[in-house]
């Protein structure tokens, strides 16, 4: 109920008087309730659910009010007998469903929940710890060897039998020269390194995102060098305070002191939790400052086009000595 | 290249002159280019993609231009050069990314794809088929007992390594009570009957949904030919020329000759491709016509609170003589 309160005084800080919360996992959050089907919370002084007929028995075990809808016109209708003056929709909302909701009343589109749910409570950080201890054991039982997919078959088999509800993305497993693409499918060709393995599991709705890569060649240990360096350096960074966007300059920073500022292709992390990318964004434009109990990933990676490419990623947790939660060897 | 042109006439008709294709999946659809972030297909006369360095070299693998956007202000740029007078945008785009790109222009919302991507041409039938294939003979090969999350891992295992690129969708297992939940999750629990299991592969981007109960006691049995009598008799009207919505009222209406009309607590069934749930619907409120080559599911389900349901589902290629695509038998 605590996070209730703390979104109603969000919508008033904005001067609106209502929000319409559309985002499953936003609502999960404030309620407990996850929506199988579309379904919207309403963020009043009074706060109910709107859920389809799929959703009404597992909606009713929530402690808020709940009403059924057949249409978007029921939820636009039900909205409109409040009369409010000034609604908050999510950025998210797709704009086919906005317009069947929009009305007369004033709106503001704005992201009021994700920035709470950036700071994690005890409890959550002890589900993303369940989340990232049984997929890192998934990965202690299983051997690389064989083709790609039958490796990642394996990881997310384990992870569904140990009791994650599903994998937290499609596995990643590519290797030799597939592994200069850091999305890369999976594919049915013999594994050859380097293997650039990225997985993770969900506890209870909480993520977790992990990538180890495997090496053979001394080219390749030595590549891997300098992402251990980038990734130490930026995780000591990652501290309250320092803004978000500082822990891509420092793990750039080393990855371009080798001349790989290039081959650097994506951001260098992400904060993770009911969604595996949530915010903040560690790249370079995000300005959100690190606060304690925040999770995030710090992925440096380098990808040299036809050739090869690897990415280390652990998850940290942001405190004034900020912790690796990982718990599986850097190199393996 | 002829989806381009049909998608292109589109626009005509509705009098604009561009498009900002923004689903992932309609962007496969017309270009074979699959993006693995925001991406976007800039439909004009000269049809162009925009993409982020995550996807830029397998963009250009695409026979048509390819331009790298860091932030969204770069793709309205884009736009606003080409200085066009009315724009569709998808009602899927989110109302956020929405309105970094609106502009001084006019916009239509519409899913000018959607409609195009209905009719299967000979490839995504075959495309389908196979994810179907993979599917049942997984389920073949696994053994349905001991508790439901190792059922679903064990499928799920089986087509990962026949080549699926992932689980259509969370495998459902929900046994016993837990039946009686359309969308249960999997649990912990050992099954007992009915166990109702619902899964589907992915091949090549397309999917398939199946749905199986197995049943034991007297009052299982009777229920489950109530829904193999409605899938019958729905089958049967899925032809050409046929309104989507009388599939539903039909399958419904045996559904309720038995008594069971408030317990068939979702729609008749849905359009398949490169969703798992696409147009058109088998719902109450669908007005499309079913078309030669269109591919949909027939699924009905009874579920009684606090006691136990089913549903039983298959694949079904509409044409003069509809053709349920599954092999698998309705009992198992």
């Amino acid at each position: 109920m605590d996070k209730l309160k703390a979104a109603i005084e969000k919508i008033m800080e904005k001067d609106c008087d209502m929000a319409v919360i559309s985002k499953n996992e936003n609502i999960f959050y404030l309620t407990g309730f996850r929506p199988s089907a579309r379904a919207f919370l309403i963020l009043t002084d009074e706060p109910f659910l709107m859920v389809t007929s799929m959703d009404i028995d597992e909606a009713e075990n929530s402690s808020i009010d709940v009403f059924e809808f057949k249409k978007s016109e029921d939820v636009k209708e039900k909205i409109g007998s409040l009369s409010p003056k000034a609604v908050i929709f999510e950025p998210s909302l797709p704009i086919g469903t906005f317009n069947k909701l929009r009305d007369s009343f004033k709106f503001v589109i704005e992201d009021i929940i994700g920035n709470l749910r950036m700071i994690k409570e005890k409890f959550e950080i002890e589900y993303i710890k369940e989340a990232l201890r049984i997929a890192e054991e998934s990965f202690r039982e299983i051997e690389v060897e064989g083709v790609e997919a039958m490796i990642a078959a394996n990881l997310e088999y384990h992870m569904k039998i140990k009791g994650s509800m599903k994998p937290a993305f499609d596995t990643i497993v590519a290797s030799g020269i597939r592994s200069s693409n850091p999305h890369a499918k999976v594919s049915f060709n013999k594994i050859k390194t380097p293997v650039v393995i990225d997985w993770g599991a969900t506890w209870k709705y909480y993520y977790s995102d992990t990538t180890r890569t495997i090496v053979k060649r001394e080219v390749e240990e030595e590549m891997l060098d300098i992402l251990l360096d980038a990734q130490r350096e930026g995780v000591k960074t990652a501290k309250p305070g320092v803004k978000a966007s500082y822990i891509d300059k420092v793990v750039r920073g080393v990855i371009s002191e080798y001349g790989y500022e290039d081959n650097f292709i994506h951001s260098t992390g992400h904060g993770i939790g009911l969604e595996v990318h949530e915010p903040p964004s560690l790249s370079v434009n995000e300005d959100i400052k690190l606060e304690k109990n925040m999770i995030v990933t710090i992925e440096p990676g380098i990808y040299i086009k036809g050739k090869f490419g690897m990415r280390i990623e652990d998850m940290v947790l942001i405190k004034k000595n900020p912790k690796i939660l990982n718990t599986l060897p850097s190199r393996i």
